[in-house]
């Protein structure tokens, strides 16, 4: 498995421009485009306010295909009723008209405040020069279309030989507020030119998201626009890649890997964050209560505005496990910052301070909870809680 | 009911002292002591990792009957395992000891840090001018004695009269962070005059407990030694109230009034907090499910951020109200600001900024959601989320 910086995929075109969605002059509009149709997949937001966009791919992926996808940052179309659904239709329809190609082939996603309407006239204006500018080396601007209060852009390619056949995949990302562990990422865009049939691209694909994007957390807000959405063209060549196959394994080993690094880098980038917390919650006896517990501790202010002041208050982790309304058995849960085990037996181990104080320097740092209880585990990558994330989002509607 | 800025309570002393646990010279130790022994109930964390008072009081409150509270603030003798109960007796011998009572009438309460032992030798040297410090002018010693990043004392008093007599009720509460729903203050006690049934006392104040301190939250951490406390001593000399009394609605009255004017407190005095978001979720069809929605609004860090930056961002609620697990339907959901309709029919209401600035200005602001589902419903109080929040919560433990 090697990573690649260099960002393209056979068969896929992409472009990002400025239309003045956004004050500043940054982009705002984004297109990924294949050569031909391609296999698709999605997985979207559980939220009930589901943004126009939302509802309209889900719909439409139904089919297992897609050629197009435009996104626009700035404005999330969300709470926008059946105005919201018409604006997001005719989005659809100027791209599929100016790319030539039916209009249940074109994806939309919208990131950015919610409760406004589409500025129509800025997006249309911008359908001509944004097809025009497609490219196969536009990966990286359709990515700086997609952000909003990104601090740097999420690109993640990898390569490998599947059945003789190289196989390209590059994935987009963008999120760094209301990012939550039931999808969580506002959006994300792989393209691969893998030959696979539709119901091992779903399976594949979910299971990704499954073990990646739903694995960060940066406030525990889930947004309504949550999006992920895979390609897949074909242009590798590979033989068809099929559910069952011993293929399939390999570019799952590929696809989980790109997706991991774009879930880790939208930690990274968590609105504010100066640290990544790496929770690990092991011992437990469902999955669900390891994660409930990782969570429990990943959403909680106090230890993340510890972390944030590089203070190793472990007191504030115990007492987050606790809240997590599980039964524990107080005496056999143990608690380690990397490999130290400060909590054990009930009580905290004395003497540590020093080593921890190193240990709350580094800009990810590892915890891991033994529960006592089973042999399940969760780990969830969380950021931490800074002046920074309350200055953004104090201020980012206005 | 009146409120009364008179903070007596005939039959109860109170003190506070500095003993030097706290290294700024402010008090942190605290007595109530009721001239006899009292009535008393309590209601305690949910935490699985209870603090060693917390364990000592559960086991001595079975009694139904207690004398003395003492308390310290500074450190929480929570996560210290066996001889955390061994400090936190004594702790609890050294004041019946001073106060010539039996050792299972004293209650002993903690806050602070989680994971440090007790400083026990600045503890027992403080229990003799604690004592000699006892007052029936004492309960604001007392509160300055258990406050930790409290910015005001919180206490609050009521008479009434009950069958002819004048019955008094004072309580103090500290607390302003980890406070969330359930038992959603560190520390409470309440005194009371009246002569009232063990078992009338317990329901009256668990029922009070539940309509009060957990309708609040500032972080939604709960804490490892969230305990309440009610001593009725029947020092009014009324006719004893009993379970199904008239008068018992009397008195739950004018104890529900005190602990939510305390609750309140808690929550203007949430770490950082410059505003008070009440939040009521209606048309649920189960408390339940209104009480989810409306902790999901509450807890929401990018809702308390908006807040803070008196953005009226309501599309943050509705994301945070759509994310709380349940189906809503959609249609049927309105949000109002104040009385200000902002949401209904699926889609955001224009033309309300002027209007929802001029709101966002005001200390406390109402926040109702309609569900449409049903007809229960549930109100919250938040603070919101301030740079102080992070400030004080980053640095606490050092």
């Amino acid at each position: 498995m090697t990573s690649s910086k260099r960002c393209r995929v056979p068969g896929f075109l992409a472009s990002g421009i400025h239309t003045g969605i956004k004050a500043d002059g940054r982009p705002d509009l984004a297109m990924i485009f294949s050569k031909r149709p391609a296999t698709a997949a999605g997985v979207f937001t559980t939220n009930c306010f589901k943004a126009a966009p939302v509802l309209l791919d889900m719909e439409r992926i139904r089919s297992g295909r897609a050629q197009a996808v435009i996104a626009n940052s700035g404005v999330a179309n969300a709470a926008t009723g059946e105005e919201g659904i018409a604006d997001a239709l005719t989005v659809s329809r100027a791209a599929s008209g100016e790319l030539g190609i039916p209009d249940d082939m074109v994806l939309v996603a919208s990131t950015g405040v919610i409760g406004r309407r589409l500025p129509l006239s800025k997006i249309l204006a911008g359908v001509k020069p944004l097809v025009a500018a497609l490219h196969a080396d536009g990966i990286p601007d359709a990515e700086a279309g997609i952000m909003t209060t990104d601090r740097f852009p999420k690109i993640a390619c990898r390569n490998g030989i599947i059945g003789s056949k190289e196989v390209n995949l590059c994935g987009i990302a963008k999120g760094a507020g209301m990012i939550e562990p039931h999808m969580a990422t506002m959006l994300a865009f792989v393209m691969t030119d893998a030959d696979i049939e539709h119901d091992a691209l779903d399976r594949a694909f979910r299971h990704s998201v499954e073990h990646s994007f739903n694995t960060v957390t940066v406030d525990g807000c889930m947004s309504t626009n949550d999006t992920a959405i895979i390609l897949a063209n074909g242009f590798a060549g590979n033989r068809r890649i099929k559910r069952g196959a011993r293929h399939l394994g390999r570019f799952s080993e590929l696809l989980f890997s790109l997706m991991s690094e774009l879930s880790r880098e939208l930690v990274r980038d968590g609105e504010g964050a100066t640290k990544v917390i790496e929770i690990t919650v092991e011992g437990a006896r469902t999955l669900r209560d390891a994660q409930r517990v990782a969570y429990a501790i990943a959403d909680s202010n106090l230890v993340k505005t510890a972390f944030f002041g590089c203070d190793p208050n472990w007191g504030r982790i115990i007492s987050a496990a606790g809240s997590a309304g599980l039964s524990l058995p107080v005496d056999q849960v143990q608690l380690f910052f990397e490999d130290l085990p400060v909590f054990s037996g009930g009580k905290g181990i004395a003497g540590r301070e020093a080593a921890l104080a190193e240990v709350m320097k580094r800009p990810q740092i590892r915890v891991r909870l033994g529960l006592g209880m089973g042999r399940r585990s969760w780990t969830v990558f969380a950021s931490d809680l800074s002046f920074d994330y309350v200055e953004i989002n104090a201020h980012y509607h206005t």
